[in-house]
């Protein structure tokens, strides 16, 4: 089977290492041995200094980074994370696994901030062109349950301090765009771990096989 | 009469610094007095990071960084000092003296590089709209003379170390941009230093009556 790019998408909270050391557990069981992990922002040198310029705002000071620079920013270190790490890692013909991707800057920068989405498809048409995920697992979470989770795990950044206002309206485009999209697969994450664990490894099984 | 963005652009060693001081000692002597100084890449906290990452590949380590991360950079660069810096400032009634713009991009990547002109187009005017400066005057240097000046200042960046061709072609963009758009004055600057200064004095003095 040729090498696919597989990656994990949700809210704060909503377990998201959980499930991807489920998605690598499935993938080894079913013969799959190469595999590149990935996380967005980040990844490469490059895009881990963007990560820690966009995800912590005290770093340039007292400066407020604008919606569109923060845009262009996540742009720019996925753009250099697909180029250097993702297209070579699959042409080597390993399996990637990534800690969120585009479809994150659609739900929070689109749904979230409310950033004009027609600027989000200009731009990632622009640089990504159809490049995208073989899969996309989406754990959607209610963002009461996933904040608290996240909480309990120490400081939340900047993005993570949004109101919860703010992560109803990411969600609710999560969810627009995962019914929009037959390459993302929802996977309920409000029910107890047991539950969603065998959620991720039928869904993940049962893809892997209509590949072959 | 209402603030101005002016823009001075030119290769490396076209003399911007001394065309930036004519111009300001000019607009003085017609009576304006108040200004805001940028330069690009940079100008905000942000900006001056992003100017260090992109300038100085050494920062990332052996990494490269891409075409389109570059661009996208730049842009993040560009619109974080267009809305927290030049935007302000008109507003308040200053005039903005800008050290490059968006046509350094335009020749530098477009022209220089070779980067796609129909996805620098799509990001400009994604990120910018139909902002631009009221007049730039572009310093047209050949290479060979512009590099031996800016050798005999000492070290040159990453950018400036690119071929010869590579600044032949920029050039060439620079002269093309500058004659189809009637905001662009283009100054010889090849002539001796007194020549030069006494366009510029001209050429601005000419301008900001016109615009009375």
């Amino acid at each position: 089977m040729s090498s696919k790019y597989i990656v994990i998408e949700g809210l704060e909270g909503a377990g998201k290492t959980t499930a991807r050391n489920l998605v690598v557990e499935t993938l080894k069981s079913l013969g799959v041995t190469d595999m590149t992990f990935t996380r967005e922002p980040g990844g490469t040198v490059l895009a881990e200094k963007l990560r820690s310029l966009v995800l912590d705002i005290k770093s340039v000071g007292d400066e407020v980074i604008t919606d569109n620079a923060e845009v262009l920013l996540f742009y720019a270190a996925r753009v250099q994370l697909v180029e250097t790490v993702i297209k070579p890692a699959l042409a080597r013909g390993e399996w990637v696994i990534g800690d969120r991707h585009d479809l994150s800057t659609q739900a929070y920068q689109g749904g979230g901030r409310g950033i004009d989405r027609e600027l989000l498809a200009t731009l990632r048409q622009a640089v990504l062109g159809d490049f995208a995920p073989d899969l996309t697992l989406y754990l959607d979470v209610d963002p009461r349950i996933g904040l608290e989770r996240a909480r309990a795990r120490g400081e939340l950044d900047r993005i993570e301090q949004e109101s919860l206002d703010f992560f109803n309206r990411t969600r609710a485009r999560y969810l627009e765009l995962a019914a929009a999209d037959p390459r993302i697969i929802t996977i309920d994450a409000c029910q107890p771990l047991e539950a969603v664990s065998r959620d991720i490894r039928a869904t993940v099984t049962r893809w892997v096989q209509e590949q072959q």
